[in-house]
């Protein structure tokens, strides 16, 4: 289960679909398979880069019961952020049922106010009892800022929120809040970052607990937190630096998803880069220069793998 | 089925709970057949002020096949306005082997610029076949602003388009570019007009073809639009006056709920006024103020009914 | 200079230009005796609905003496309200010299979080000094919501914020929330409606003071407010009733100037009632429409005068 | 003046202020000098991260006339952007006599359809006569969306209209419709990429003309622009990676001005990095995280300087 020590990389997972828009279980083994393959700590599904919203409930409980079965030992978070309190409680019910190790809650935008926030996540937690989840603290999606103080109320008064799904944007100041609290008497979270990682070693030294995000390289997740947890800041900045042209396109808003789902399937994680409609494929020019930024990512990280080796 | 020539009042019907946040399908019997009696010409279900996104896929279900059950004759239009496309279309599909009419669609927030507006419809139309339906411009809500050319683009290219849920506000002048555009050789699509029905006499003037909103005096809005077709406008504004200031009570945004519901129990078309949360129910002191108002209409629609009687 | 114990109306007042967008200084005189007439105890400009965006500061000054000059005993507080703190203590600093009561700030949208709001209101009194000021609630506007305890915390910590123009919507409950922080030992403010007055009778039974928003007959918030004060409720709801068709129109978001306008200008308060660019005028329908309800409301207001002489 | 061929690099110039907030015309000089040292185009005053909305106008009328003599033949643009078209037309005025090359006018958010953000820029052309001015397409501030279609439409009604500030992310497609409408038969924009240029040598490549962004080393911003000119991609790519680190870390939306203040005072071309309030300063992390990014940078570009002497 789901707890505050939580730690590593839980690898938000794509959804793989067919050209026609058709769930791809089969290809949901493949997918899971390589992600395991990476060393991930664990992985989260159905999240907003999952296609959560395009998936009819049957859909999303086939494809969690699917995972889960490839996932074996690896934990396994489930989106379950819903309009309503009843969809999220059913989600959640029945996701938990298959084996899920807890679920991530984003607040839907339009809450007004502070309290606002700390009531609807204790009304989360009426509807979905004794299951840990992750607080995922989104603005840019929902346009819904959390402040810290917030994030302490919800603590207090929610003992099953036991990790915070950090991706405020810029985050780094609000990570060394938290623990501040903490330090202060706060209960303790899991700290994990997601926001394509686009400042990963930053927020590890602040104190996140890992990353939970989905660059289509996953391996260099798991090898940055393995060098930070390791005091090796230098070599963690410099694999990340080698990655980061690519981690910068992909972090492109709306757009990413469609660059992350082409280097997995030029990767061959993926049968095919389709999204569920509406969403777009990369356009020609998109596909050349992520071919690219590939081709001087595996020029620049191989010499290091030849050093390494010798 | 629902088509260009639906006309009258198709009442926004609220969804029953008891006050445990239960649905209570034995309420909406006699929910269905207080808006019966009232002369209105359709139910319109599953809407925002019908707690929509509150429900689970099977209670929604539940609730329609009851609705329909006990509505008899009147068609029964269900909202199945979902965050994508597989949600909407399998909602659709369910509600029409049950018997619906068709169904209502707004679109969701943060699409970017009129061409994809219009794409979203015809998506939508892909993927509900040949579902009549009527499109839901209300900015208020999604933030969405629809510009009368891109209600002009969906109605070229959506045949199965066939109804303007209008409540946009200002919306007026909107009304009378659409009948324009008809002029010139658009279409023509039936106009009911929503946003509580703060403006109806002017909308029907305008060329609305009736009314889809929810206020808990049916009644008033059924014999406004018969008034108005008669062409005694100065009786239809008189009558329509004297709810005016339940009306504009009703039209509070995000309170509104909460007063309809508390009127509808007063009535006994209701077991209660409870909300699914959240939602409130009405303050101590709001349920003072709209006792005062609903004395006071009774005394202002009294005479009338004594004189007409006479 | 504006206190806590301000009451009555303060009329919000439009501000006058030409058929070419020209600031109409000689019909500022006009415009100010109309609203002398009314029997309002204050009158506050350069507002959202006084146009205030679309003058340059030079003009803003020059309105400002104008009305200053001609409003005689009358207090007259200014919106001061800017994207930045250096134009809007300018601006302050100016009005105040040409003899203004107060000002008038809201926040700007996009603050994060309640403690942003606060800060906000603690830098603007660190910019504007001791001048008095009234905190403008008015979400509709800026889509800022601003919780009561946010507004307590700004009462402890601005000694200057003396007034509250309250435009929350729905906020009647609101009002009962700040006048019971007071029982519990808040500081008092002066709590005058706006939003058109669109619940007037019942803002003021909850606790409001007054008015201030910018009804074309002032003269009937005046004695609404009067009545309410006597206790003679059900007068003021009979008066107040007979004007809210035309309320109820005057209030749509963006079209309302333009109404207000065209009535002030039925009414010889105006020369013209041309908005400053972008900015349009009623349409002809509309015209017609508010003519309707002109003569309607001299109908139903007339008997009354007939009978008050008599 | 500027016209549709500028290209090359447009610094976004910061504003200069003192340790308590006041503008410092004196180090304005010395940033001036910086910027011309460093082989820019031109130079952009007043814009966003210019922190504009904070100066008065008598201020932002002293800034630019500082500037504009201190540039000598660099073309200085100016950012006009304003709540209404008086102020917007009485800046630009004012800051075309000063010696202005052009404007830049960003929409206000809150436009209501394609066809509003049309008349928008025709209302502004009105209001500024024959001064060229540069289309600022930058959603992430202002919340608006601009098609390519609305682009087309507005180039083709404002013949002053001769720059496009491209800043719409993701926008590497849009350039390349842009370019596409051109070969159509649309008028020539000049396309100068903005956003940080997070992603300035693939725009290059898709058809932009250059830079008009603010990161604090514009020697790499000119540099980058010459080698893809000259066909360099491989080294444009090697120079502009080597430092993404830290224009990643200048791009975090908010936080990005404290960011650049502090380097360009670590470069010596400003005497303070304060923001007016509001703004913050920069945590002390957050400049131990700039710190060691700038020492990683010195290490990662001096060899090649090394190289490229030897």
């Amino acid at each position: 289960m789901l707890n505050e020590s939580a730690c590593g990389v839980y690898i938000i997972s794509v959804t793989p679909f067919d050209d026609r828009g058709t769930l791809d279980l089969d290809g949901t083994d493949r997918l899971i398979d390589f992600y395991a393959k990476t060393g991930v700590d664990g992985i989260t599904i159905l999240g907003i880069m999952g296609e959560a919203p395009k998936l009819g409930h049957d859909e999303a409980i086939a494809f969690t019961r699917r995972v889960i079965a490839r996932a074996g030992k690896l934990p396994v978070v489930v989106g379950v952020s819903a309009p309503g309190l009843a969809s999220l409680a059913a989600l959640t019910e029945a996701v938990m049922d298959l084996g899920a190790a807890g679920v991530m809650i984003a607040p839907p935008g339009g809450l007004k106010g502070d309290a606002a926030i700390v009531t609807y996540f204790q009304n989360c937690v009426e509807a979905i009892g004794d299951v840990p989840f992750a607080l995922q603290d989104f603005p840019q999606s929902n346009g819904l800022f959390i402040p810290v103080s917030v994030i302490e109320r919800i603590v207090a008064t929610c003992p099953t929120c036991v990790m915070l799904k950090h991706e405020d944007w810029p985050g780094l100041d609000k990570i060394t809040a938290v623990r501040a609290c903490e330090r202060a008497g706060m209960r303790r979270l899991s700290i994990l970052a997601g926001n394509c990682g686009i400042l990963l070693p930053f927020e590890l030294a602040r104190g996140a607990d890992g990353a939970m995000t989905g660059y289509a390289y996953p391996e260099m997740l798991v090898e940055v937190c393995r060098l930070m947890a390791a005091g090796r800041r230098g070599e963690a900045h410099d694999l990340f630096d080698a990655h980061l042209p690519l981690v910068r396109y992909e972090q492109q808003p709306g757009a990413g998803l469609a660059v992350r789902k082409y280097v997995l399937w030029r990767r061959g994680a993926l049968a095919s880069d389709a999204q569920r409609k509406p969403g777009p494929r990369v356009s020609r020019e998109t596909a050349a220069e992520i071919d690219f930024m590939m081709e001087r990512l595996d020029r620049a990280t191989a010499p290091r793998a030849v050093r390494a080796a010798s």
